[in-house]
Order: structure tokens, then C-alpha cells, then sequence
């Protein structure tokens, strides 16, 4: 098994995987003549798997979405993609206009209506505005699409002050397959924004049962492992598209290199969404061992993640151990003070805190820790050999002005 | 069945109830020779009950209070508090400074050394200065104490903006009785600091037992119905003592005036501290109503207060129901926005959401109560019968400011 992840690139060199073409276009959803309207394809059905928000207000796209995967059994040919609209809190008539754009995209490009997912992103409670979406389908250059992915990775951008885009290279037989893809948002951090979206396409042949198998495995360590401000979007959507243009079948099984590879990618996207986070000024990795289960350590790596106490200390380079150790004794799971560390730093470089006791520190260099990019965290819970690492970012007054400063 | 609740009042005029006395110093352990040791007793032995924090990280004072209430049967003097330090994180000293304190109050009061509770509130990780305490408590004027508050009310503070105080009148067979309470902090909201504190003081003579049972009661509608950050504290307790001076006596059963008495002390206060959460400019009220049950209608209430995206468009005047929606569907419980409603308003005023879909609606009327002090939200789930009223704040700048700025 060997897997290599292609370090985080400036987006225009960005491709997506063999078999898959891209078009971008700006229809008026969002100011400024900025790219809104994306569309990725395979000539060929491509087997498909997807992640949903598990939000119980769910948005039209992903009700259609939903049904259309199990209806297809996971053959599907591309996703046409909107930003500046969530089409959420629409009712029945943003369930229609997630299925006319679907429809439209697919026309386009010469698959079946029901061939086609649909994301949005964007302001809740407002209409897709179907006259934009036709007029920027009509604008997309079908025919002279390239395998770029430089125009789609700006275009499902919102708040985002950034693209997203990750790449593994994995042998597998001693043939090279690829996976690539791109992703927007942190969480639902914005006005009215609804938030996190990512396609990642890949050059295997695969059932999509494994394709499935494989996806969900790779986000249970990685975009089920971020958290912004703990606010689940209406719209979370995961999707991966394995166009079979490499010649590999990975068939039934699916393969552990293969595995590897996506949920490399699937970190490298969850960590730039974090750092990415609105307001933040730095990545926060924090890793909980000595846990009496992956379940335990997740949940109290959580729960210190989504503190704003935690998360305001780091913006302050406070080294404010004490609200970790709080943070960590308030969600629940039977911890033991008396058996905690606490350490800051890469490779646990300052400890603070064992035997239920502060220890003497160096406060400037633990403060200093705290600045760096990405602040690493550590805590042991002494009760087991279990771990779990999640990433954030620091709660800043930005986080604040940002969304609190939006009406008018 | 009468209950008169006093108006929230200047704290000059605060008494505590009928029986008990209060001397409060300036020890040190706070900046500026401000008052940072509290002390309330009653001169006969009195009922006690007490809620404590669920935070498995406690802090010493509230390990010993545990016990000390268990081993009591809740025949208790009083309780010596002190602000500026937590001793939470302090290991087996901070257990040895915390009985040796109590036992130094009760040696001043004439108690045996096992009657007196003890409070701690302030910076975690740091142990009690005993020199400090020591000297507050020989300061503490005990014999010239009366039943004046203001200067306890005011001791126990740490970033509070200003003294806690309630007051309630109940005729019980006839006779008047007193409850009489103040209380500090919001949450774990300051640097370092650990937090929430009330005291109650009563008149009546009532079994512990009784006692215990009508302040859970209380407690289930007032001090577990706000949240400032969600974040728990390390110290969080309430204490609530008897003193019997009025001559009624509510023995092993109690009564359902004093249980609404208490609970409106406990709802007032606990609104009081919401109000005054770090860097809040104002007081939100939300009312779940239509829920299939009370444990959904709390659950979806806290999880719509805790959400930073609405506390930041309240602090904005952003009438972003949106994200009251989206907080609701993410929290887990089977809501369905179809049979959602929403208002902002007292008397719900104004409608947003409705069958799925937005509601037209004025929107600088909206914007309009959403700068109101108390804010009103409501949010009808349109499953069944239950209710649930939950207290938070706006999330402002400030409180990062004041979070993140602590380290020098």
C-alpha cells in the first residue's frame, strides 16, 4: 500500500480524477460576477456514494439527493452545484427547483435527469432563483470542458476566504489511481449560510456498496472529526464519484489502499475547513488518548473542541489548561481528574497538569505554543488505550462581527 | 396559595431571611481591597439542601460539600464563602484548605467544624492562600453582624457586572415566611474563572429531606434552564438553608406555596445571571412549545440557546430565524419543519415560519425585538402538548475580548 497525498496546492493547478470534466460560470446567485454555478461529469455512469447532514431540517437538494442515490443503486453521472442560495426552508417549490436544475445540468451534458445530484449553499428561507440557475447552465462551455477543477473549487464557495482542494496519488497492482477533490465551508458559520460541501472524484472502477463502505469510514475520522462552532447545516453534503477511467475494479471488496488514499483526502479537506473556520486564525489539533474507548475519547475531544472557552483561550495564546480539564470533566463520561495530563505543543512538548495537580510551566513558551499554526493539543485521560483526534479553530471577535453584523 | 417576589432590588436593601446573620471582608484574594470573604450562619441549627455541580472535574469545596451534606443529614450552621480563587485542580491540599477554612468560619461563629459549608469561586489550578483566609476571617466583625446581605451579595462576585438578589413573600396557614437569596457568575465565563454560586436563606422549619425535594424542583425550572457559554463549571452549587425563626413549620412534606416561592427565587436569580453573562447586552427568553414531550422541549430549547450562530444574530439584531430552524433539526430529536412556527415577541408578535416555508413579515419590526431586553423567541414544534423556557444572552465581541485576553 503506498499513498501519496499531494501537499495543499494553489487551486489552478487543481484537476479532478480521469473521466471527469468540469464547467463553472457566474449566473447572478452571488455579487460581484463571482463563479456560482458548478457542474462536474463523467461521459460514463460513475458509481456514486454520499454523506448527509443528519440535520432533521434537511434542504431540498439533499432530500433529492437522498432519494436519487438509492433510487439508482449509485449510478449517477455528475452534480451541478449552486452557492449564494441554500434552497432550504423552500417547501415543495424548492424540492421542484432542486429537480429542474438537476434536470437542466443533466440535459446539458447528455444524462438522464435522474442521473444528476444537486448541491446549494447559501441563504436559508429563500427561493432558488430558476431564471439565474437556466441562464447559468446555458453559460457553463459544455463542450469545451477539461478535466480543470480550478473554476468549480471557487464556485461552491460562500464565506470561505479560500478553496479547497486535496489530491492522493495510490498504487494499487502497480497501477496509479487518483482521488481529488474539493470542498467549501466549516460548519454553518455564516448569515443564513448553509455550509459544507464536498465532491471528491477518483479514477477506480468500484461497486458502490465498498464505495460507500469506504466513505464512511473515511469520515468518521475526518469531516465527522472538525467542528467550527457545532452548528450542523441543513446541507452537508459528501460526495465521491469513481469514474473507472484507470482501468483498476476494485469490485465488491473495495481495497485498504484505496481506503488509505480517500481518507487522506478527506483529512487534508476537514483540516483546511477548520483552519478555514470564520473568524479563525489558526488550526487546532487536538488528540485525546488514554481513553476507555474510540466512542469515550471522541466525545470528550469534542467537547473540548466546541468550548468557547477553550477556543477564545487559544485566540488569547492563553495557556488556560484549566479549561480543557473543565471542558473534558463537564460532557459526561466518567473521567478522573487525578489521572489526566494535559500537554501543549507538538510531540507533548509543555505539560501542565497530572496527578490532579498543576505542574510548574515555562508561561511563555506554552503561551507561544498556542500561536503557532496548527496549536496541538493533548490530553490523556489515563483510563484505557484508546484515542481520537479532532480538528478546530480559535473563537475570535471576528467569529462575532461576522455574523452578528449582517442585517441591511 | 400567595407568593409576592420582590422586584430585583438595589442590593443595599437586600436581608437575608428572618435568623440568619452575614459578614463579609476584603482578604486579599481579590484586587483592590474589594470584598472577597462571605460568611452566613445562623446562630441554631438549620435545614440545609443543596444542588452541586455534575462536572466530574469538582472542585475541593464542593467534594467536601458533598460529603459534608450526606454525613450532616442536612443539620448544617452555615457556609463561609470565598471569591479570587476556585481551589478546584488543587489535589489533596486543596481538600485540607478547604475543611480548614470552613472549620476557621465555624470556630468564629461558635459551630462545630463540620456545620459550615464551604464556597470557592475564581481562578482554577491555583491553591487557596490560607494566610489570606485566615486574616478574613479574623476580620469579619462577626458580633456586630446583622442580617444585612449587601456586603455577602457583592463578596462572592468575580466578573459579575453587578449583585445578584431576590426576594419572596409566602403566607403559609396564614403567616408570612421569607426566602432570600443572592447568587454570582453565568457559566464558565471568565479566564480561569469557575462560577455559578447562590445562596438562599428561608425562615420556615422544614425537614432536609423536604427541603432537598422542593429545591431540585426549583432547580429542574430556573438555575438548569440558562446557559451563557455551555460551559459547566468546576464549582457550580447552590445552597439553600433553613433557619425555622418563623415558627412555621413545613415538616417531612412540605408545601406547594413555598415550592413556588422558592422556584420563583431560584427563576429570578437564575434570569439574573443569564442577563449578566460576559460581554451580553441582553437577556433572551426562548419558549419551545408543541413538543412531544418535556425532555424535547428542553432538549431542542438548549440546543437553539447554546447555538453561537443565533446568540451572534440576536447580538446583531439579525431576525435570522433560519438558524433557530437549522439549530432545532441539528440537536437530534425527531422535529419536522413542516409543522414548525416561529416568533419573535412577547405575545409572539411577529410570525416568521410556517409549513416549511418563510413568512413574509416585517423585517425592521423583527429586527426591532431582537433589541429588546428581554429578548422573546418561540419556536412551536407542533408535535404535542409539552413546553419548555430556556434563558441565554446575545453573544457579543466582548466576550471573546474578555476571554481570549486574559495571559500578561
Amino acid at each position: 500500500m503506498s499513498v501519496a497525498l499531494t501537499p495543499e496546492h494553489e487551486v489552478s493547478t487543481f484537476e479532478l480524477a480521469p473521466g471527469f470534466r468540469a464547467a463553472a460560470a457566474a449566473c447572478g446567485l452571488k455579487k460581484n460576477d463571482a463563479l456560482d454555478l458548478a457542474l462536474i461529469w463523467s461521459d460514463q455512469p460513475c458509481a456514486a456514494a454520499a454523506v448527509f447532514t443528519t440535520n432533521r431540517v434537511a434542504a431540498a437538494p439533499v432530500l433529492v439527493d437522498r432519494e436519487r442515490l438509492l433510487e439508482s443503486g449509485g449510478r449517477m453521472r455528475g452534480v451541478v452545484a449552486n452557492a449564494g442560495c441554500a434552497n432550504a426552508c423552500t417547501g415543495t417549490q424548492g424540492l421542484a427547483d432542486a429537480v429542474r436544475t438537476a434536470a437542466l445540468a443533466a440535459a446539458a451534458v447528455g444524462a438522464a435527469p435522474l442521473e444528476m445530484f444537486v448541491l446549494s449553499t447559501g441563504v436559508i428561507g429563500v427561493p432558488l432563483d430558476m431564471v439565474k440557475v437556466e441562464r447559468g447552465i446555458a453559460a457553463l462551455g459544455i463542450a469545451a470542458a477539461t478535466a480543470s477543477g480550478a473554476g468549480v473549487a471557487r464556485a461552491i464557495l460562500t464565506t470561505d476566504t479560500r478553496p479547497k482542494v486535496a489530491s492522493a496519488t495510490v498504487s494499487i497492482g502497480g497501477r496509479a489511481v487518483q482521488i481529488r477533490g474539493f470542498a467549501k465551508g466549516a460548519g454553518m458559520i455564516h448569515p443564513d449560510m448553509a455550509t459544507m460541501l464536498a465532491v471528491i472524484t477518483t479514477d477506480v472502477a468500484i461497486a458502490p456498496r465498498a464505495l460507500g463502505t469506504s466513505l464512511r469510514s473515511a469520515v468518521a475520522t475526518s469531516f465527522n472529526r472538525i467542528s467550527v462552532d457545532g452548528d450542523m447545516s441543513t446541507n452537508d453534503t459528501l460526495l465521491v464519484l469513481a469514474s473507472g477511467a484507470s482501468g483498476v475494479d476494485l469490485g465488491e471488496r473495495g481495497d485498504p489502499a484505496f481506503d488509505s488514499a480517500l481518507a487522506a483526502v478527506c483529512t487534508s479537506l476537514a483540516r483546511q475547513i477548520a483552519r478555514d473556520g470564520e473568524g479563525a486564525t489558526r488550526l487546532v489539533e487536538l488528540t485525546v488518548t488514554g481513553a476507555a474507548g474510540e466512542a469515550q475519547a471522541y466525545h470528550v475531544a469534542d467537547a473540548i473542541a466546541r468550548s468557547p472557552l477553550v477556543k477564545t483561550a487559544i485566540h488569547g495564546a492563553d495557556p488556560n489548561w484549566g479549561r480543557i480539564v473543565a471542558a473534558a470533566g463537564a460532557c459526561g463520561e466518567a473521567v478522573d481528574p487525578a489521572r489526566m495530563r494535559v500537554w501543549f505543543g507538538a510531540g507533548r512538548e509543555v505539560q501542565l497538569f497530572e496527578g490532579g495537580v498543576p505542574l510548574p510551566f515555562d508561561r511563555a513558551r506554552a503561551s507561544a505554543l498556542l500561536r503557532e499554526d496548527p496549536v496541538h493539543l493533548a490530553l490523556d485521560l489515563g483510563l484505557g488505550d484508546a484515542a481520537a483526534t479532532v480538528w478546530t479553530c480559535d473563537l475570535s471577535a471576528e467569529y462575532v462581527a461576522i455574523n452578528a453584523d449582517y442585517t441591511t
